[in-house]
């Protein structure tokens, strides 16, 4: 018996957000669906309409536990969707809410996760606007699955792109990261017995976003929230997209302690973990203090930092300068550290 | 003991798109979430950009088998958005695809999926312009679940909705009914081994939806395509909403012998059942000829028919005259007759 002809079959780790998850879809599911618009993979396609740019991005959520310190399904769905919109420079028109639940959800959960989306989308000053549900028998889901959508309008001033990114740009994070993967990875553990010290971060970011905008204008380059993947996912595709050489300083990178500790704890390096309450900006250098003070005067934006510089050297990689003075290279993390936490 | 602390928990029956659904949704999504774009309820939601009027949909799939005689998840996924787009008069600018997979699905399965995702995008001349891939663990979902969102441009002389139907209006449909719910069953029920005369009629509509405002024009005052619930849910919603009067004809309703004949078998009155490639169209009466001449000559309208009339009786049913000469109500079916159909 041989094992060439095993059939090959999905693994968990294809939906990791990294590696695998980036040859899954460049293997299997690109190659027949490619167009110009799906090309640029952002995290929203941009829609040439002829009458305006419209942003339009999906996200299917899927993690557990369905309620976590800091948020839940809900309210992770609604701000992971305003999330992909603001940071391709688009003001949110509507969401949809797709609803996947498994028979046997209790109703009283169900009608908590809906006052979360519907809180949320005030926060965010959004509406669900369109919606589907669909239920599967026991055994077919995990509790509840959601789909969010969403469309959004690009005034025409708010230009974002890998390809306007510049040698000599600054790079920012709006907060300190890795909180939300740790607060769902330990809640997971540890079960709803223990309270944690992490809460996520999860939040809807369009308001921050727009005092960016409002403190440096076409000076913003680029911007991308660091989910799945972590930021180290962002900043190996930031590096690896524009061509240049991007240098982060691990001294500059704001980790709460207590999440730090809980990262060593799990053997998890921070940068690989997912955030849903921070945004990486890149700017031209003589507009980063304006935004990091745009960034400090907003609740969400309080531990805002400068944490690197991209620079003329044409290799698409992405250094990290370690607490320690040491130098390694960033790499988007394999498969799939951190399963459904998202 | 007293059963009046029951815990009260979501049904399989609560996903049939009958009226258990509507009152899934009216009790426990609607009253957080409510505003007056969502309050339309139809199948796209129309937002008012300052820009242009644009179509925005979501339907989430999770149809078994996932590949069944006629089609398959993924022609139904881009089938069924790119419907809801053009029943509301959009013309698609852009298709999402999310994917949630359940670790184990076989590659080979997957790739036929996403290929006839293709071909069916093909067909309607539409792209899949933004994407999301997710992975769950064995046991957490049933092989593959599709979410199709969609945006579409509304042309600003089509207006279509309920408050354009009028007394006198004539009700047509295109082409013969319930063919995609039994296909889907009868493949359940018998498994792959047994040859199905029957076959799912699942296809996009939005060319031959767009000749028919090229024969009516502003004739045409509503269109629905009755998935979900089938004619019975459409017909029925037509009049509540409308609150006309409408009467249909049995002997006028197209129904395939075979469909008929396994509708029987299984206990189903054909006027329950989904399908994925029909539209009913409302029209002004003096336009229905034209109308008909126009699905006629479409490969996928051969068999249109009109088959009602709706009158100025002010009470919002439906009513059906039988093959011999009776007359029923027609109501939304209750629950959930033909689970995970779409």
């Amino acid at each position: 018996m041989t094992m060439a002809t095993a059939t090959k079959r999905i693994l968990l780790a294809h939906g990791g957000g990294g590696q695998l998850t980036d040859e899954l879809v460049a293997d299997l599911i690109r190659p027949d669906l490619d167009n110009p618009v799906l090309a640029a993979l952002d995290d929203s396609c941009i829609l040439p309409t002829g009458i305006g740019r419209v942003a339009f991005t999906t996200d299917s959520y899927v993690v557990q536990p369905l309620e976590f310190p800091g948020g839940d399904i809900g309210r992770l769905a609604v701000s992971g969707t305003v999330n992909d919109l603001a940071v391709s420079g688009a003001t949110p028109l509507g969401l949809s809410l797709a609803l996947i639940i498994e028979e046997g959800l209790e109703e009283s959960t169900l009608k908590r996760i809906i006052a979360s989306v519907a809180a949320t989308c005030h926060e965010a000053g959004v509406n669900i606007v369109t919606g589907d549900t669909k239920v599967v028998a026991r055994g077919q889901a995990d509790g509840l699955y959601i789909n969010t959508s969403g469309v959004g309008i690009i005034s025409p001033d708010r230009q974002l792109g890998y390809d306007r990114v510049a040698p000599g740009d600054t790079v920012i994070i709006s907060g300190s990261i890795a909180d939300h993967g740790l607060a769902v990875m330990l809640q997971r553990e540890q079960g709803e017995s223990i309270k944690s010290a992490l809460h996520s971060d999860v939040a809807p970011l369009n308001s921050l976003i727009d005092a960016v905008f409002q403190a440096a204008g076409d000076g913003v380059a680029f911007m991308r929230d660091p989910t799945r993947g972590g930021l180290a996912g962002v900043a190996s595709d930031l590096a690896e997209n524009s061509g240049l050489h991007l240098t982060l300083d691990e001294s500059c990178i704001p980790v709460r302690p207590e999440t730090l500790y809980a990262a060593e704890m799990l053997g998890l390096d921070p940068l690989d973990v997912a955030n849903e309450g921070k945004v990486v900006i890149v700017v031209r250098p003589d507009k980063a203090d304006r935004v990091i003070k745009a960034l400090h005067g907003h609740t969400l934006g309080s531990r805002a930092a400068i944490i690197g510089e991209l620079t003329g050297e044409r290799d698409g990689l992405c250094e990290l300068i370690t607490d320690v003075g040491g130098r390694r290279i960033v790499q988007k993390p394999y498969g799939e550290e951190l399963p459904r936490i998202c």
